[in-house]
C-alpha cells in the first residue's frame, strides 16, 4: 500500500492512513506500507535548500529531503501501535533499497528486502519512507525524484511477490480523460501497462511514468485507488490478464508543452544527432521532432521538436553554444503549445483510429502542429488554447463517457469494445 | 565544534556557523563539526508525535526526532560546498555512533569513526547530525535524548582523538553564577571536569551533565565558547593541567526542585531501598535524602528526598502504590523548593567553606532545608523565592565578581585563589 503527499497531508489523514492500513492487516494479509512526505512538507524543505544555496549539492540535498517520508512513517507507526498493531518504520537503506549514486533523480539497483521480511515474518505492519534509497558504492542516502514514492512502492511489491500494489491517492482511480474538462469522463476499471505508460508519457498525472515502467517489467499488478473512499480503483496489469481491450481508453493532455524551431540547418549527415545530444546533455525531455527535409541536397532545413515548458530557457542556452559549430540561421521558440493524445490498446488492429481523430480536430478548428504515434497512441500538438475543446471532442467522438460506463468491478477484466 | 540549536535556528544562522567553521579549516585545522537541530524544530516534533499519539513509541520517536539534526547538517554542507571547500554530512548511523536499544535515551557503546577519518583524511569538512546513532543489536536509529548532540560532539573527539572539543552555544561560557541573577558575575576561563560536572548537577545549563561525564572519562577538552563572537569562552580540562585552583569557582541554583515526605515510616532494614527503587523505576531522579532517625528502635521515623518539580505527580503515584505494603504514614510534598550550590576544586583543602556558607545564609535569614556535599560542592536547599538572594550573597561572600576577574586567557592556567 502506497500513500501519497495528500494522503498524509496531516496528523488526522495520517491516521486515517493508518486505520486503512491496519483493516487491510486485520484482514488477513501481510503488508507493507510506502508513504510520502506530508502534503507540501518536501517544497518546504527544498525551499530550505535555496535559502542557503543557489545551487544546493545534490547529495546533501537527498540527505534533506529524504527526512519527510521518514516523519509520515514514524508518526503513522506510532498510529498503527496505539491501534494495538505492531508496526515498524524503515527509512530507504534499512528497507534495503539499493540505489546508484545519481543524486536527486537515482535509479533503483537491487532491493535487498531481507529486514521488511523478518518484520512481516514477526507478524508487524512494515512502514517503509518513500522516494529514497542508499547508493551501492558510497552509501550515501539517494533520492529517486519528484513522484519516486510509487517506484519505491512497485520496487517492494516486486521485491517481495506481493500479490498487488495498491497505490492510494487523492483521485477516485485513472479516468478515461482529466475529469476538470470532461465532467463525464469515467474511472477506467482496468487497463493494461503499455495504457497506463503512454497515458502517464502524455499527460496523465496519477501515476509516475517510471513506477509504471518498473510494475510492467516485474509484473506488479498496480491498484490504483482513493485514499479517501473505500471503492474500487483501476487495476493495471499485464495485457493477457485483461480478455478483450477497448479501442480507446482515454483522451490524455498536456498544457506545459513548448516548441523550438532551429531554421537554416545545413543538411549534413549527424546535424540532427549532435543537436538532440546538446539537449540531452543539458538533461532536456525532447517529446516530439519533425525535420523538414530540403528540397535538394545542400539545402537548409528547419527542424522543430517540443520541450517541457520549464525547459525553454535552459534548451535555448545549450542550442546558442552549438551556433557556431553548426551555423544554423535562428532558435525561434513557441511556449504556448499543448498536447492531446488518444490512448488505446485495441487501436493497434484498427488503423480508422488517426483519421478519426485527425477529422475531429480538424471539423472543430484545431489545427495540428506536429503528431507522432505508437502502436496505441496517437499524440498532437496543438495550440494550447484548443486543448479543452479538443479533449472534450475527442472524448465524445469516441464515445468514451459515462454512458459507455461499466459496472465498477475492479476484477472484471471484461470490457466491452467501446468502438 | 559543536552547534547548538539557537546557533542553527534559521538559514542566517547556520550560514554563519557554516563560515565559522570554514575558518576553523582554513586555519589549518581538520574540522568535523556536530550540529543540532534548527531552534524549535525538536519541540514541533515532539508535538506532531503528540497530535497523533498519546504515547508515541519510543522507537518511532527516535525515528521521528533524528530527522532534525539530519536537515540542519545537509543545509550546513550545502553552504560549506558553496564557500569552495568539500563537506559531507552524516547521519549518526553513518558517523558510526553505534548506541544500545534504550530508544529516547540510548547510551554509546561505541563510536566506529572510520566513515568520518575517511572523510578528514580527504580533505573533507564532516558534519554530523547530533543527538542520535544506530542501535547496535537492531540497526534501528537511535537517539541520545535531549542535549544529546553535546555528547555526540565529546565522543567523536574522543574517537578522533582531538585536540579540543568546542562547543558553540548561546552564552559567552561558563559563569561564576547566572549573570540574569547576578549582574557581575564572571566568566571563568578555565575549570576543572570535576568542577563543571558539580555545577551542570546543581543547575548550570550551559553543558550537559552527560556529555562532561565523558569528557572526563575519555579525556577530551571542551572549550565552551559563544557562536555570536569570536572571543574565548571557557576551558574544561583535567584537574593536572590547573596549576592553581580557586577555592570557590561558581555558585550555581536550581528552582524547579520539589520536596516529597514520607511520614511515620516503620524504623525496619530495607525500608528506604523500596521507596527509592520504586521511585528509579518511574525513572525519577531523586536529589537529596533525608531520614530522621527515630529515638528508639521499632519507633517511626520521616523520609524526605527532593525530585524534579515536574515529577512530583508521577512520584505520588509510584508511592501511593507502596502505600499498603509499607505502612507510612501520609504523603506531603512542597513544590516550591530550590537549591543554591557552592561548587570549587580548591575546598577540598579548605574545611571552613561549609561554614562560611551557612553563615552568610543565616544572616541572610535564609533557612536551609536540606544539606548536602561533596569534596567539591557544598548544596543548600532552600525554599524557592531565598534562591536569587541567597546566589547574590554567596556571589559577594566568596569574592566571586567583577572585582575578582582575570584577564581572559583561556591557555591561562594560572589562577590566584580567591580566598
Amino acid at each position: 500500500m502506497k500513500f501519497g503527499g495528500t494522503s498524509v497531508a496531516d496528523a488526522e489523514r495520517i491516521k486515517r492512513a493508518a486505520e486503512r492500513i491496519v483493516r487491510a492487516k486485520e484482514a488477513g494479509t501481510s503488508v507493507v506500507a510506502v508513504l510520502s512526505a506530508r502534503g507540501k512538507h518536501t517544497d518546504e524543505l527544498v525551499s530550505l535548500a535555496y535559502e542557503v544555496s543557489d545551487r544546493p549539492d545534490p547529495r546533501e540535498m537527498d540527505m534533506l529531503l529524504s527526512t519527510g517520508e521518514r516523519v509520515t512513517c514514524a508518526l503513522a507507526a506510532m498510529v498503527i501501535n496505539d491501534l494495538g498493531h505492531e508496526a515498524i518504520s524503515l527509512t530507504g537503506s534499512q528497507a534495503g533499497i539499493v540505489t546508484d549514486s545519481g543524486h536527486t533523480k537515482a535509479r533503483i539497483i537491487e532491493v535487498k528486502a531481507d529486514r521488511i521480511r523478518n518484520g512481516l515474518d514477526d507478524g508487524k505492519i512494515v512502514l517503509v519512507a518513500g522516494f529514497q534509497g542508499v547508493s551501492q558504492e558510497s552509501l550515501d542516502v539517494t533520492t529517486l525524484g519528484r513522484g519516486g514514492s510509487d517506484t519505491t512502492a512497485v520496487a517492494l511489491a516486486a521485491a517481495l511477490g506481493a500479490g498487488v500494489c495498491e497505490i492510494y491517492t487523492d483521485v477516485a482511480g485513472v479516468f478515461s480523460a482529466d475529469p476538470r474538462i470532461v465532467p463525464e469522463a469515467r474511472k477506467l476499471p482496468v487497463l493494461t501497462f503499455e495504457e497506463m505508460l503512454e497515458m502517464s508519457a502524455s499527460g496523465a498525472g496519477v501515476l509516475q511514468l517510471r513506477s509504471v515502467e518498473y510494475a510492467r517489467n516485474h509484473g506488479v499488478t498496480i491498484h490504483c485507488r482513493s485514499s479517501f473512499d473505500d471503492g474500487p480503483g483501476t487495476v493495471i496489469q499485464d495485457e493477457e490478464q485483461t480478455m478483450e481491450q477497448a479501442l480507446i481508453t482515454a483522451v490524455t493532455h498536456s498544457t506545459s508543452e513548448a516548441r523550438i524551431t532551429l531554421t537554416g540547418l545545413p543538411d549534413v549527415p549527424g546535424i540532427a544527432g549532435r543537436v538532440l545530444t546538446a539537449l540531452a546533455d543539458a538533461n532536456i525531455n525532447v517529446d516530439m521532432i519533425i525535420q523538414n527535409e530540403p528540397q535538394s541536397e545542400g539545402h537548409l532545413a528547419d527542424m522543430s521538436f517540443t520541450v517541457p515548458r520549464d525547459d525553454v530557457a535552459l534548451a535555448r542556452e545549450s542550442l546558442e553554444s552549438l551556433h557556431s559549430e553548426l551555423g544554423f540561421g535562428e532558435i525561434q521558440s513557441d511556449d504556448r503549445m499543448g498536447k492531446v493524445s488518444v490512448v488505446g490498446a485495441g487501436m493497434k488492429s484498427h488503423p480508422g483510429v488517426a483519421a478519426k481523430t485527425f477529422t475531429v480536430l480538424g471539423e472543430a478548428g484545431v489545427n495540428i502542429e506536429m503528431i507522432s504515434t505508437s502502436p496505441i497512441k496517437i499524440s498532437c500538438v496543438v495550440r494550447e488554447e484548443h486543448v479543452a475543446d479538443a479533449v472534450r471532442r475527442l472524448h465524445t467522438a469516441f464515445e468514451l463517457g459515462a454512458d459507455a460506463v461499466l459496472p465498477e468491478d475492479v476484477a472484471g477484466v471484461h470490457r466491452p469494445k467501446v468502438a
